[in-house]
């Protein structure tokens, strides 16, 4: 377990990467804060790759490490992996229903992972790019479930056992979509790397959640998509 | 996402099977209790496919259904997964220092895997084979750290905002290895396809610390393993 010793090892930081717009202009707040990210990129069996070339290029455009895990839900149970489940359009958002695009307990293994990899490289932070404004319901994008993760962190690790302290930090978490257009414009981020819609097709379909919270964002925001 | 409507629903679960004493054990304890496992089997890069080969050995033995989960820890950082580290041999236990063999955050993962499952098919139960007596001091093995992941679960899911409670259990939390020796004896454990040591070689080593504690367990037991 190597662990580099610089003056800048304090802000050695794991970001959780998707490739779309909220990871993104996290990766880029980080770096512009002078944290030092290793991002962190899943291919889990998704029904397309687009998202994840995205996520490699987002990291490259900054030229920083990352690294890929491959796994898979052999018991599927969400649109994002079964092929037998379409993709919602034109959901409505006032219902307090979670979507078939929820993928069970997938953050919370992203997350797990996340903090393994902290622990090997010797990360003080882990990113992650939740928010829980303007989002589908999902229940580990809430600021409760980020406080509880910590507290797993702290007991369940061997980091935790010999006091080095991995933080879990969402600085997105009460950003409104429109805010983080803005912060991503802020920012710089290549709009045309980022990927959020929930399909693979050449453009984004318009009427997943992804797409419509994304352009609704946009819109708010008065700026323009790399799309529109 | 289907989940089998019978008056045994409530019996529904989840068991993370390695392969190894203990969690074989659970899985025939959770079979004598009447429970409907779903045994979930993990294939995470692991220097040698012995025990996933005993895993399923032990699930089809009492003929239930398993998932295998393909994953991988590219960062390595662990002697389990990272051919360049050496399994500790003759290792003391009375040193607190967590083992080469800890393998960061697997568990957490392993566990959000079983959330995961457990959601799709509807179990209440998540079985779970950690152990704090006779253990090598890995720390996700711990009440403590139980107590904080049944917190995420309650949180962080689909079916906790929809009021299906998913109970994490660890019934031999607190046995000692020779305890579970004695009832893995009770139970007719078919030790012949378990599988504990570290090392994929013909007989288990002997040596590394998991085959040390076994045959402390069976020495304290007073009973034979498969390989005396």
């Amino acid at each position: 377990m190597q662990v580099m010793k610089n003056r800048n090892n304090k802000k050695k930081c794991v970001v959780l990467l998707s490739g779309g717009l909220d990871s993104s202009t996290l990766l880029y707040l980080v770096i512009k804060k002078k944290y030092l990210p290793t991002c962190l990129i899943f291919d889990y069996g998704q029904k397309h790759k687009k998202e994840i070339e995205s996520a490699k290029k987002i990291a490259k455009s900054v030229k920083v490490k990352y690294f890929l895990v491959k796994t898979n839900f052999p018991w599927k149970g969400s649109a994002l992996v079964d092929n037998k489940i379409n993709i919602p359009e034109n959901r409505l958002f006032n219902d307090k229903k979670i979507p078939s695009t929820y993928v069970p307990a997938r953050n919370i293994i992203f997350l797990s992972y996340a903090v393994s990899l902290a622990e090997v490289i010797g990360a003080k932070y882990i990113f992650y790019g939740a928010n829980q404004i303007d989002y589908s319901g999902y229940p580990d994008c809430r600021n409760n479930f980020i406080k509880k993760f910590q507290n797993i962190i702290n007991v369940g690790t061997k980091s935790a056992v010999e006091n080095k302290k991995i933080k879990l930090v969402a600085p997105l978490i009460n950003f409104s979509k429109s805010e983080i257009v803005k912060l991503a414009h802020k920012l710089n981020v290549p709009l045309k790397y980022t990927w959020s819609c929930y399909k693979g097709t050449k453009k984004p379909c318009g009427v997943c959640d992804a797409c419509k919270l994304r352009n609704e964002g946009f819109r708010n925001a008065k700026l323009k998509d790399f799309y529109d």
